[in-house]
């Protein structure tokens, strides 16, 4: 069955639906956003988040052109691409944003027609589908049968199509997740998915990944990735690079999930991370969860270097964090 | 400035009066226990921990001391014996409770009456806060001047000892703070109270520990401990060695505060790790934090191994993590 977050990004003929996953799964809200600045607000105020915010700029893409009909098509061009720039900004560690914008100004400019943005969308759309379900088949492989596996945060579609994998391989997995404060994504989007998809998940905090890692139970820590550079640094979710030094210190491999390693991206140099308001910090689902009198900090990622991953996990396979260049050999970049 | 949570159970005509850390600081609300079942109780309930408990119980004890007054002494003692063996099931991973009952019960059995009870309670409250006054200056020592210094959970007497001694040394220290789901203890209780010592603390929440350590800016990880083994491993709250590890990576000295290592064990086997309801995993201040369909784990304490631990902060001083043998030399033990 198609958990309902794996499709939880729709375009139509009133604008774009998202569904709200800060409210998810205790209420179960879309939002219409009906013009592109809508849906790069919604981002920046975390209606959607991991892979969502791709689909909604490609559908928010479309949002724009359909307003764009009837212009000259440079002055069109422009205003979409200015669009675009303002999609992206939303939020500047991932560049999966800047991917999406690219492919519906790709299809747009190959017709010299602004409404061939929605070509370009849908083929963005299935692309990343399909780059995901290649992934999924990667990572299952890498899980012996029985597996339990340690994630963190929401590592959404390459999650999905993982567990889809190993339930095509036959192979039953378990899954601990973390909750990932301070949005909850794994309480929340993780822990209700799996369990969506017949998997059994225990939900632990933050806190305790390395207790769990030392216990022994744990095969394999499976997480997505931001971003990953060139030379083997894995952007994640902050909390990413704690369970990942504890699964070096107790010899579980760590797996990090990413379509494909960044060429604009050599080093960690090359990556923003976001600082997002550290008042967030002091609340939980909207509650205060703090004395209001200390101030709080949120990096919202951070950075884990190779000598801490095992494996990175690529739609092309799979790769060690030291030879990230093999992704793209022969390949035209 | 002495910090309320510093003297939050007190002795009264009418019972054990304990400040609730649930509500803390959001409420300032003082529970009423009048016997020591009921102070047994609100333990289990964790209106108080860290060292609550330990003055707790030893009140507790006054309680039923009271109620036995007139009975003959051998009778009177063995009951006071039984609601000892009570109080200290409780909480059984810290062996601080044990102590409690044992230095009233020996006041008892040194006067051979039970109403000296109060007296061998009095003693075990000044001779907690003598050591922790000593354990204190100790770990200030360790901390060059404009420290900064990453805690976990809340290390009570231990923690504000350190940072009055540090003020009595003129050293300005820094803080930053993990909130510890699922109780908050750090964004509650030691960020209310660093910053009524006047310190300037930052909140951050537990998965981001590991990217702090690693940004340069941490000087010492410290913790207490609720037991630290003769063979030197630290017995904390969960959280504590995902910390410790990630100090190890990035070369951040960690200080485990206790007050002595625990003779009665050598190893990790002689310690049981409580652990408690998962569902309380799932809720935050009593809220749903998470999908109702997953099942929570909640191991209340983790382990970490001497090799993720620099010292060992005690009463009688500094010891390496592999030679805590020398604490009780020349002891009576």
């Amino acid at each position: 069955m198609q958990p309902v977050l794996a499709d939880s990004v729709k375009l139509t003929d009133d604008g774009v639906l998202i569904l709200d996953r800060r409210e998810f799964p205790f209420e179960r809200k879309w939002v219409l956003c009906k013009t592109a600045e809508e849906v790069a607000t919604a981002i920046e105020d975390m209606v959607t988040q991991s892979s969502g915010p791709y689909f909604a700029v490609l559908y928010a893409m479309v949002l724009k052109a359909r307003t764009l009909e009837g212009k000259p098509f440079a002055q069109a061009r422009e205003e979409l691409a200015e669009t675009g720039r303002r999609l992206e900004n939303t939020r500047r560690t991932n560049n999966a944003l800047h991917k999406a914008t690219k492919i519906v100004l790709e299809a747009v400019d190959e017709a010299q027609d602004v409404s061939n943005a929605l070509q370009g969308a849908l083929e963005g759309d299935a692309r990343y589908r399909a780059k995901s379900q290649a992934l999924g088949e990667h990572t299952a492989n890498l899980l012996p049968d029985e597996a339990t596996v340690l994630t963190h945060c929401w590592a959404d579609l390459y999650l999905t199509e993982t567990v889809r994998a190993a339930q095509n391989q036959n192979k039953r997995l378990r899954f601990f997740c973390t909750e990932t404060r301070p949005y909850l994504q794994g309480a929340r989007l993780t822990a209700e998915t799996l369990i969506e998809m017949g998997v059994d998940t225990t939900l632990i905090t933050d806190g305790m990944g390395a207790a769990v890692l030392q216990s022994g139970e744990i095969d394999a820590l499976v997480t997505a990735a931001d971003r990953v550079t060139m030379d083997g640094h894995v952007v994640n979710k902050v909390g990413t690079l704690g369970l990942a030094v504890a699964a070096h210190a107790f010899g579980v491999p760590f797996h990090a999930l990413v379509q494909a390693p960044d060429l604009k991206a050599p080093t960690t140099q090359d990556v923003e991370i976001e600082y997002r308001d550290g008042a967030e910090v002091l609340r939980v689902l909207g509650r205060p969860s703090a004395t209001p009198r200390v101030k709080g900090l949120y990096p919202a990622f951070d950075v884990t270097p190779p000598r801490f991953v095992t494996n990175v996990v690529t739609d092309r396979g799979v790769y060690r964090a030291g030879e990230l260049d093999r992704y793209y050999e022969g390949d035209q970049r």
